[in-house]
């Protein structure tokens, strides 16, 4: 009996003691223990998690027999419907890479993505025919096109050799799809909505996914068989991972093809839906919402909402609704959100506006991210805790993207330091809970002096007449930089640009305060995202 | 723009976006996030989350210091103390190994696993030292021995070259570890007790862990903040891995050096615990408890059992008195429990005793390890879902052991076929629920009949006057076997062997009724397992 080593090669990895990690196993349970379980909800249709099982089965058989496998790209055109689902279990199933792509995008941009990430299938929804098909027209290969022919769709027409309901019924419903061949293998492709250039796709792998789908439930403390409202888009990040989350816990999908605030209070009233996740405006239309839409509410409903920004008085209306609203910060390249506002029990007693401000806060990292920091680019070093200091949000842990697909060279200068750089600028609080202050490129500096656009925005919202607001740096030959507003008056408001000025200056250093004022709609990107780069460059031409 | 592959090279893991997976993480974001929430209460002193990062690495500190790194094992003897709790962050955040020992254990078997671990360092509880002193005495080489001095701890005197408050005094508490080599690197030693022979020593590894602490906090749906009684031993598998849960989810470790009722009611009442695990002996003290203990405890209680045959008027008692109990099942080789009786929201609706039924099942896989099947030895197939056909309860997923330290023929067999082997016999449910019948060694043969000894147990708890059971073969020039209970009657009972066997005849098929009674205490191993084989040894001297 000798002293023997606990880390000799002899206790190395077998079949019995190592699996690769992937979400998609969290189906299979489902579908075992709890098979009778509503798992999707869409319309009048009801699938339990066998089914469900039995359908991303035949979709991943079907997809075989086609030749699809290991980092093989299927990509998805579809709206929140149980198909788009099932995308996501029965495509990496069989190790190919599922390609969401995002459905308000224009023509060029989906012919970019499709030949860009060399789709070998579509599966296309019918209402998204006469863009897809226009995208397809201008490929070299066109790449086996499955229609999703959803009864809920509006309009359109089919584009495909079949239809996603023909095609998966050829496939063998208790198909056992061979052993993923390493947790580090791609899992999905996201293109970012950039405001320039174009867009970068971002390679996610099964590890992460897993592991963000297990955060999702501990991060928010899920329950047992929560009911999850799909207001947040399956494309954008694969819905951060709940997808999976949702088999984990055994939960119910709510499908929602369209964000529209009665349809939603509708459905959260009908279905007790517990669960949502959504940008600031999903909230907005919630709180802007008629008082007896929301009558017959009673239970608790938890959102997360996702913003560099979100206004103060968005997450405050929430809470006078009674929802449970927490505040969660991210970017595709982490897989959805990576930090979150986690509120200390401590502050249920603080008075409301003080509550919100602390909620405002982007956070701190994820339970299972490993890291998150507010570095000094020049340094790589922490920022001090002084609320003042900026720095670059950087990530790093598990749950980072493998990289940007065929860009060695974005993939290498996002990694630089071995941190991933988010190009989001932020102070550390001294609790250590980090708050935007600005993208890198939007930081206005005026007589050497850095002002946040961010913060003239969350002043700008608390003023009763403003209903969007962006700010961004117009050229000034004096200060080099002076801060110029362009702001949506709500319908019937009549504040006028001295009055919002003065506003700002009450509640800001004055240097701060917006030096003029544009009234008028604010261009957006197809996720919703302000085109400061819009705005700066009709400011050269006022 | 050619097509890429997003599985190519260039997109492989670096320092940003792979970190080898280890539980010693959650620690730091507890003490970042939350560094003034109290993270360990013994007696009157409070810990908080800060103090047990800062004392965990001034552990890591010293320990290094002394030059233990990499794969050296330090033991721990020690009750569910706060040293106990640091034990568990500050030696593998250096990537030493863990060995906690069983403090009910004899000197023969203490020396044995100091030996056969090669402890270089050993930290033992005041009240331990007279065992440990002996058991110190037949080593050929002394660890480095450091006494933890609980002034709550009954006894016994220092017996160490120092002790753990002046030992981590010298360390640094802003000490930053190396990184940790490899996920798959041990991360403790648990020796089995083995009802024969010596006992093995299981290796587990840091991926397992981590996996296994955040599984518990899915499968229990744990909210934010818990407040955790240590009512089973932190020994015992490493607690199940709660020591790290609890760092994950920010909560507080209460602690309890000894398991008493009255010690147990007044924690929860004046703590207000949410949570603890426990044999079924602890749920038995409670239920057996005076009323008036339990006046005051109005909030929601929340307890896991794990046992091979939870009587299933133990879970009944539990309900009545108004927590609520779930069970589960697991070896020391998957980390503890590693199966759940998952509750279905149908069985809510059951009248109790038919929910205590299913309630008392060991239930399916935890949602985080991979697979959990009942198979026949012969083939590896698994048995039909009939409620009748046993099989043995094999495992398989990332929350299994490394193997056996220093004993490769034993970690082999347990791997046969690329599942772990529990040697656990059961039957599966039709709606897969897997339900023991019975340790191999323990069946009982009888006219070529199985018969699970558990089974025949089961039926003799639901007797009023029956306190404990134990039912064993006979052999039998006839039949082979017979099955013979072994009962401890309640106090004042006068239930006499031939109306217990005519109860049983009445709840059983009769081959399967014990055709003999033996009434007296039953021999129990240090962790509470009946010892079958002794009482099997009795009947041949009968």
């Amino acid at each position: 009996m000798n002293a023997a080593d606990p880390n000799d090669p002899t206790l190395g990895p077998n079949a019995a003691n190592h699996v690769a990690l992937t979400p998609v196993s969290f189906l299979a349970r489902a579908a075992d223990v709890f098979p009778d379980r509503v798992a999707v909800i869409h319309g009048d249709w009801r699938l339990s998690w066998r089914e469900v099982d039995e359908r991303s089965r035949r979709l991943a058989s079907a997809l075989t027999a086609r030749g699809i496998g290991r980092g093989d790209m299927v990509a998805v055109m579809a709206a929140n419907t149980p198909q788009m689902i099932e995308a996501h279990f029965g495509i990496p199933m069989i190790g190919a890479v599922l390609n969401t792509l995002n459905t308000r995008l224009d023509v060029a941009a989906l012919a970019f993505q499709l030949r860009h990430g060399a789709a070998r299938v579509l599966l296309t929804d019918r209402e998204f025919s006469a863009v897809m098909s226009e995208a397809l027209s201008g490929l070299g290969v066109r790449p086996l096109v499955i229609d999703i022919d959803d009864p809920l769709a509006v309009g359109g027409e089919r584009i495909g050799e079949t239809d996603y309901e023909s095609f998966i019924a050829g496939g063998d419903p208790m198909f056992v799809p061979p052993p993923l061949h390493d947790e580090w293998d791609a899992i999905a492709l996201s293109y970012t909505s950039g405001t320039t250039g174009n867009p970068k796709g971002v390679v996610t792998h099964h590890r992460g996914a897993y592991l963000n789908a297990v955060g999702n439930a501990v991060t928010w403390a899920m329950p047992h068989f929560p009911v999850y409202l799909w207001t947040l888009p399956l494309f954008h990040c694969n819905g951060w991972c709940f997808p999976w989350t949702l088999a984990l816990m055994a939960g119910t999908n709510v499908c929602l093809r369209r964000v529209d605030a009665k349809a939603i209070l509708d459905a959260i009233r009908e279905h007790r839906v517990t669960h949502y996740c959504g940008a600031p405006i999903v909230h907005s239309m919630l709180i802007n919402a008629p008082a007896q839409w929301k009558e017959g509410i009673t239970h608790q409903v938890s959102g997360l909402v996702a913003a560099a920004s979100p206004p103060a008085s968005m997450i405050e209306g929430m809470e006078r609704m009674g929802f449970d609203i927490t505040h969660v910060y991210g970017l595709t390249e982490v897989y959805g959100p990576a930090a979150v506002c986690a509120k200390s029990p401590d502050w249920d007693e603080l008075p409301l506006e003080e509550r919100v401000q602390r909620n405002a806060r982007q956070g701190v990292r994820y339970p299972l991210q490993e890291g998150m920091s507010v570095l000094d680019p020049a340094t790589m070093q922490p920022v001090p805790r002084d609320a003042q200091t900026m720095g670059e949000i950087c990530f790093r842990g598990n749950i980072v993207m493998k990289g940007y697909l065929g860009n060695p060279q974005a993939t290498t200068e996002s990694f630089a330091g071995g941190w991933y750089h988010t190009g989001d600028l932020a102070v550390v609080h001294p609790d250590g809970y980090v708050h935007i202050r600005d993208r890198s490129k939007d930081i206005i500096i005026s007589g050497g002096e850095n002002i946040s656009s961010i913060e003239v925005e969350d002043v700008l919202y608390r003023h009763p007449d403003v209903l969007d607001a962006a700010v961004v740096a117009r050229p000034d030959p004096k200060w080099g930089e002076t801060p110029c507003a362009f702001v949506t008056r709500r319908d019937g408001a009549t504040v006028t640009a001295e009055e919002l000025i003065a506003f700002c200056r009450a509640r800001l250093a004055h240097f701060k305060a917006p030096r003029s004022v544009v009234f008028g709609p604010l261009a957006k990107t197809s996720t919703g995202k302000v085109q400061k780069n819009l705005l700066r460059a009709r400011l050269k031409g006022l």
